[in-house]
């Protein structure tokens, strides 16, 4: 594990936009997993500047989206909607590089991405429960590969989705287990503010547990984490070595 | 991770002897971790037979011990000296080539391995009890580098080291923890047996836990299990897919 | 670049099988490219052997043939059909894991393979001629990705394809150019016997030159040349350091 | 290959510094090889200001200079005070991290970097010539791994060296040859301006010829070239596909 701590939120987007960026300029087929939701909001707006600044072959920049919340009634649901807004859209991605996960396809999806040679890389938020993807307290087992949750009525989650949309949430979600995440072969793990700065310290300092899913990406043989100064306040900095 | 059910213990031993030449034989530095045991002593003749028909730069061709139970009074422990005279003294594997893993360096070792480029691959047995190096059950946390465990006159431990050695096994052992072997580029778990077929499906099919310590490598991006029939003999076939 | 001499051909057979056995037993999607002819034969015996011994699950490993030689009213040419008779069928490897190559399919055979994640492992013979593929003295241009090339009635591989089969060669063959191999993530060229002595040393000691084609794959980052004594006699014994 | 044609200057350098950062920030040892001269100057500006804004370890990164053309009576030679003039001594690199190539230690360099993991990027610029690195037309043989050459007084080259340092150029020269770059995991050339349109239009599209020395790193399994406008103007722009 490499952590990284930047001075500021804007610094922190920056190295997570080179970093896809880098990927997206290898000389071969890449296949991406970018997070939607608030974090990632200035990586975005980075890629988007930088793309168009930059005239290449994109046809093998592929994307493959990690969880989703389907929405009552429409078409796409949180995360395909929210990447949708923010990159796919002004990225004028071409449909076929996008591979939207969700409840038809998420019992063949992980053999899709195998076939398809493998994640190059997996760019994530951190929940201030310890979530990552989909994987809660309480609803994670570390074996497990992609898989469906329930969503009740009324719970924190559901109210949250409600809240952000202004829609329903379906009753069911989905997501990337821990073990398709730990399959990638590059993580990245971003956070910032004060707000995410006890939990970071749980994931990167404490035993790895379900009861904090994101404990078990520090497991992983190459997985940096980008943090802005707030989020790593009570970092031991000897970490940093 | 991939399942691979042999018809007998040669076979399982000569594809493992043949995972570890295509590493000896690959154009640049190889950093290797190899298992002591009974369990790899077919690999090992193999690789003899193997080694003794080819010219060829082993220069760059390294070797970490992953583990070490002293002894006292004596030069070499448990690990080291097992690997002496099953594959480093008959290979004539030069001196300069084995970094052998001890208490004076073991809070270094890590560190030195990362500064070598790190570990291309790790062949790993698998306890009755579900340990793998030296992380058992009980004393495991997913979470440690490289660690000294205690090990207590008259334990199981202790009798089955002054069994097999007929020498007395100091007060403290060393072992890679879990993410020290999770950060290898490649792993290959080798079981063979009716002994282990019990704890084989539990590590490949239960929960990833602390009590079963093996369980966390099936989290890794890039293992390969290699079983006999026998050892293999409760595993949903499932698990081939 | 990485030399092996081995004390004879069954060793170097063995070896390289070792080699494909290993990417085979990988857990991830795996593209290989491997060659006919007779310098493979005993290497095809023994994966056919150790592939009869073990279960596995083989659908991510993939075949992609990196030459061809169409013959007259035949459904397949030369590679093709000697692949069948030696591997393809007697490995019961299913159709859609065997990517062939012909005048149909060549102008998008290239783009196939990088959308698929590229190759793995090219496993080639070298000619007398120093020829690689179908790369030979004369129709060679280091910068050619897969292309398609005259077979002149009466000339020397004509002939030779002709005594080989019975059949009469189609008047154009295809073949991976050098930019195609050298794209491969590793490359195992083999030769034996006294009749591959001299170009060996031409090929590993000479110039790089369009003149001696195989040359070119002395500068892949990650080749390993396997050669029985007779094929390794003239060789500067420096090559081995 | 994979070329890049960026809006401006500025652009070309911001990506190249975002490629180089991803290498930085990746958790392992990396050993990287970074061009000296006026081309790069844009990228070492953004490295030294995102260097500022982010607190890391930087123990596990390696420096390897490609080339240098010593200088009498100076204790650095060209390439060596050019790069601590433009990045490692206002980035503050470790000395230890610093692996200076020169004529007492250019014959056993190679081997060094190869044991030390070898490179994971070297990022060249391209002469006006079509040289990389030291690799002149005519000097450059393809089979060449770190070599030394001689410079001629009064030769074109010899007076450039002369006019940039003000100082007098020893009479023998060392670089990194072809096969010590085409060794490396992955690589990078950068070019603008209209004064390099006619050669990177040569090597990108022209034939592999010890003439046109660049043209042979079009045969890397993973190139990238970023180029502005003005450098790719003659360009097919089918090469972006």
């Amino acid at each position: 594990m490499k952590v990284i701590i930047t001075k500021d939120y804007a610094t922190m987007s920056e190295l997570t936009a080179g970093i896809v960026l880098e990927k997206m300029m290898e000389s071969k087929r890449v296949n991406l997993s970018l997070t939607a939701g608030s974090t990632p909001e200035g990586m975005y707006r980075i890629l988007l500047d930088k793309l168009s600044k930059i005239e290449m072959d994109t046809s093998l920049i592929n994307y493959y989206n990690f969880d989703e919340v389907p929405l009552e009634n429409e078409r796409y649901g949180l995360t395909m909607s929210t990447l949708n807004k923010d990159f796919y859209e002004p990225a004028k991605i071409a449909k076929e590089n996008i591979h939207e996960l969700n409840l038809e396809n998420y019992q063949t999806f992980s053999r899709k991405i195998i076939q398809d040679g493998g994640l190059d890389l997996i760019v994530m938020g951190v929940g201030a429960d310890g979530h990552f993807c989909g994987n809660m307290p309480g609803t994670t087992g570390f074996d497990k590969d992609i898989y469906s949750c329930e969503l009740v009525p009324g719970s924190d989650g559901f109210q949250l989705v409600e809240k952000i949309t202004g829609k329903t949430p379906g009753p069911e979600t989905v997501t990337f287990g821990p073990k398709t995440v730990l399959g990638a072969k590059q993580l990245v793990l971003i956070a910032n503010g004060e707000a995410k700065a006890k939990i970071i310290k749980q994931v990167l300092e404490g035993p790895v547990t379900e009861e904090v899913p994101s404990s078990i990406l520090t497991t992983h043989p190459n997985i940096t984490v980008i943090l802005d100064q707030e989020a790593a306040q009570y970092l031991n900095k000897d970490l940093l070595k």
